[in-house]
């Protein structure tokens, strides 16, 4: 498969640039007979949209999902869902000046260098715009894991050098998430996050942070030895989202500096099966979920767009000055909890379907 | 595919169980006409060998390679090699009491969880001993590797709370590497890491840490958006190695902490294309390779296997007390350092046959 | 892959039911730099387009072609492909009586028994109006084997009981198919055929038949052995064409009946490499083209919609009696060569960009 | 995948050439829990083995197959099985003069244009010996069908101008198939192809013919939509088998002769759903099973090593004449119905494996 698609049995393909007619993504292998809920869908691409707060970019798009194919009287019929979002403000001409200019630790070089020519425009299908499939896939996942009682949040828990209070992963919900701009479930450690978010704006600078998530209610048994890990999954659909750079499962690079008496996780007798009495494992344990709460973080690296004078190469290997033009976040956090949230979802749908029954 | 595969251009199929007859590997996708070096190959697989050295188990295993397909008068056919181990040390009736009792944090009870049964012995498939079927895969491709110039070194640059020195991303080697039973080419960090993990050994404990690499000699341009990215397939080659818990591309979690304007990597000319002035990038935009070196980091967790006696469960759901046996490894990561470099090979090689030419 | 995708480098995934909102399809792998054209888009999609002539349903669709994604400035960026087609005249009402009767050699009880519910309008998913998506992907595919030399070209060549006279395999082409409404090259056969099919749809009846296909100017050395052989995924790829029932390559099961002497092709120095005196391989030996045409037949059943009544079943296990309704083909072969070519250069382009370079 | 691997959810990867070490394959998928019968696996591997009969290859092999792994006090563990077979009777020097020369209408010229080198002893990867790994997974495909009460049955219809008579595919038994050496299960018509086969190895010359297979006790609703039809994937695993030209579900070519009147299935109820009162469509419809028994056949060319002098050219272009040395089949069909019923399990069971339940 040439890199667009992701999934075994949950099969999600992207597809479209940031200034192009449209966006989309073809869903196949939704089970059948599924009532979609599609002011959930809309919610779920609201959390994603840009514009939504004064902390993201300006760009104004409806992100109105078009849903071409694989319903029937509201049914999902096990054939492909194909949802498509066209693209309204686009302001290409903003753009001109990246038609041969490579933006530094953006991907402009590199799709040059790997397909020999590129849309320049927005990102084209670099931006992360492209997003939007995924959370709309991850919408459709994310109805098909409620209904078996699987439930994913993420939230950011940190920005910059702002770290987040303590959060209880067994109740932490989407509604504490929502309940701030910057979707860090801490009121007092939100107001922190904004300030740095807003103080980097102010200096037409950039944030990083770190997104948290949570999935509960998996049963023992997901996960496929031995490559097809639970985990090892998860790191590969976080790693695949635009500017994340680092991925932990359960106790991550913090649990390397435990000795492995103090790191194990006991099991006493459960209600339904063995539980631990810690969770450093995050649920996971070969590659397969234990029951417990799986648990797993991303870092994501500052945005690269700034407004600054940057050095950097044209497409004739010229050094050129790059002078700040068009609109872009300040910060990704509050927007990609969605789209963490939403590869969690495919990752998890996709094992749950994929589980021996 | 059900979790044994790994590649879409060199795909890597392990088989074999910790106790069983024999382990191996069958390898599709090699080029053919490679002229195949099988004393490269024993002295990969020498490097993940158990009882090389006093620091790893006293398990006896010669690892010799017996090559059953793919070749021809020495050079590959471009049909699949399958390579297999037969197992000489064991001693399953070291593992008796495991038929039942789940060991924590190991894979026992999610096994049967996924399977409904599993082989007890020597941790059946969840063994780490799968992973040498894996080296031998990753020593075929290192070889396609290095006829492109291309190389992958990787070590042991923390042990629980010792960390290794500056290491120089450009020029460390594998002899370095080698040089000491840690793995950590600075030999001052080397002896530190090696008493920490004699100490925790003394105890019946062990250690975890984290294991460094780069890839020297990529061009540009390997790798496919949006989901075949070519740090998110690390990622997963990563986390699917036993006992991965973390993942890092170029700046990791480290680089959250940096504003944009600092982060970024400018680009200047080059002889062969642009560079950039630093790499927290880590030789990857936007999932493709630019052409610098290509760096990520591993989190190890410590070893699951302690002499203690654990709290834990038995199939039958009663809480028992789990009395140590067996032989294991105080601590993974420099037996590690070569199922790291094999994997980084597998995915470089595989981006390297899906590339556009 | 749940089964709407076709293809390992060229992948092809097809969405869209007959009377949803839009058919089309995806297309990951087109190799980056094409200039696509979309007037030759369009005159293949009008090969297969309803309402063509009067031997075809009189369903009439403009199967205008809207591309949403992967194109820049008239080229192809590497990016996935979205083509889609919205649907038009749908006449939905005539299928109520359809909602829960299961029509004799069509596909609406094995989609109740594989999914549980279906969309019982036009056929749904299984209407041979998926294969619009098939015919514009195969149109791109088209352009890229183009680009190499490599031509593809179907026809008719068996209606009911009357055949084709010879065709030259070296030199049939599109022009001389497309020079009726039957789309046999040989005229006299063509008014033989189109006599047959008017004379079964004169009494409410169908027809069925064969289609011949030639692929010229392959290189030798496309196909992959053992499975992936060139003539297994042709045989693929056809069957999965809706009313196909069998395939031959080559000599096919005329060839069983000659000894092997009489069978094989003997090689001969040519200008460019061997080449054979006849051609009972069908262009293939092992899986591989040898660098001959590639030559094979496809037998379609008749179309399984009859203006007859018909004893059948209803979702309640009931026997009932269907009456006719709705709009039908009464052959669909003359349709269906446009959709055995695209298939063809689905499967060849797939085969070109996988072999060794 | 590079084209050693069948099926998606039951994955089969054969390995191994004809004169190398051994051959083999991995089977990933096969569920849990199955206790393996290895009696009938090696009396399955029987029917496929070299020199079982006056009628086939005087090559010994045992065909002991040699399980490594996937197996556990008896019962599979949800891991890869692998098995192996050892290579014996190898006369690799009757084969030296092939190093340099292709035979005609064998792999030789097309594996060198493929990979550009090749192991000409025995036809190497290219030799029907691979498939004795396709047999061993197709046993164990089988063990689990039969747990669902679902079996196949294949046998000789065909050999050159020798047809067999009417066969009851309701109630024909491999016991029946067996009876004789042909493989037909009608003695009469068995003695008649035996004889045509003796004829053409008198002669020095070969035959060919057809095979047919029905399959018994699918229950509706195995196949995917639109490519993954279990027709489409009964047709690719046939034609890749070594020497299939030709592929036919349900009435084939023959049914293109009907009108659809006389071709569609009428539906009646049936005690378990309905049931159709002729089968022309083979089980399958739209892609799905029906619930009715599974009908197909294959053409199989006449074996193209022949005991005649014959025309070719050599690795540098020049024409050659090719003497007749080594050991071979004057006619592979009785032995390919073991191969053709492996294959046809392998895609039952996958399609089992991916049905909704």
């Amino acid at each position: 498969m040439p890199g667009n698609s992701f999934g075994r049995r949950f099969v999600v393909t992207t597809f479209g640039e940031s200034h192009g007619p449209a966006l989309g993504v073809v869903i196949d292998g939704v089970p059948p007979g599924l009532p979609l809920d599609q002011d959930r869908l809309r919610a779920d691409l609201a959390r994603r949209r840009p514009g939504q707060s004064s902390l993201s970019t300006p760009r104004k798009e409806t992100d109105e999902p078009e849903l071409l194919s694989g319903l029937f009287e509201g049914k999902t019929l096990g054939t492909p869902l194909c949802i498509i979002f066209r693209n309204d403000d686009v302001k290409s001409a903003d753009y001109d000046n990246l038609r041969d200019t490579y933006r530094p630790s953006h991907a402009d070089y590199t799709y040059d260098a790997r397909f020999g020519l590129r849309d320049h425009r927005g990102g084209g299908r670099a931006s992360a715009r492209e997003t939007v499939g995924r959370v709309a896939a991850g919408a459709v996942a994310r109805q098909v894991l409620a209904a078996q009682g699987i439930e994913v949040v993420a939230w950011v828990s940190r920005v910059a050098g702002e770290a987040c209070g303590d959060i209880d992963l067994a109740s932490v919900s989407r509604g504490a998430v929502d309940a701030n701009a910057v979707r860090c479930p801490d009121a007092e450690s939100a107001a922190r996050m904004e300030a740095a978010i807003r103080a980097a704006r102010a200096e037409g600078d950039t944030v990083g942070g770190v997104i948290q998530g949570v999935a509960r209610g998996l049963p023992a048994g997901l996960g496929s030895p031995v490559f097809d890990k639970l985990e090892a999954d998860l790191a590969r659909a976080m790693l695949s989202i635009p500017a994340a750079k680092g991925f932990e499962s359960g106790s991550g690079y913090a649990g390397t500096y435990l000795r492995g008496s103090a790191h194990n996780d006991p099991f006493v007798p459960g209600e339904r099966g063995p539980v631990t009495t810690r969770n450093h494992s995050g649920g996971v344990q070969g590659g397969i979920s234990n029951g417990m709460p799986v648990t797993w973080s991303v870092a994501f690296k500052p945005v690269a767009t700034i407004f600054h004078e940057q050095d950097t190469v044209n497409q004739n290997g010229e050094a050129v000055t790059l002078k700040p033009r068009g609109r872009h976040d300040p910060c990704v956090l509050p927007r990609a909890v969605a789209i963490v949230e939403a590869m969690a979802c495919l990752v998890i749908v996709d094992h749950w379907l994929e589980r021996w029954r």
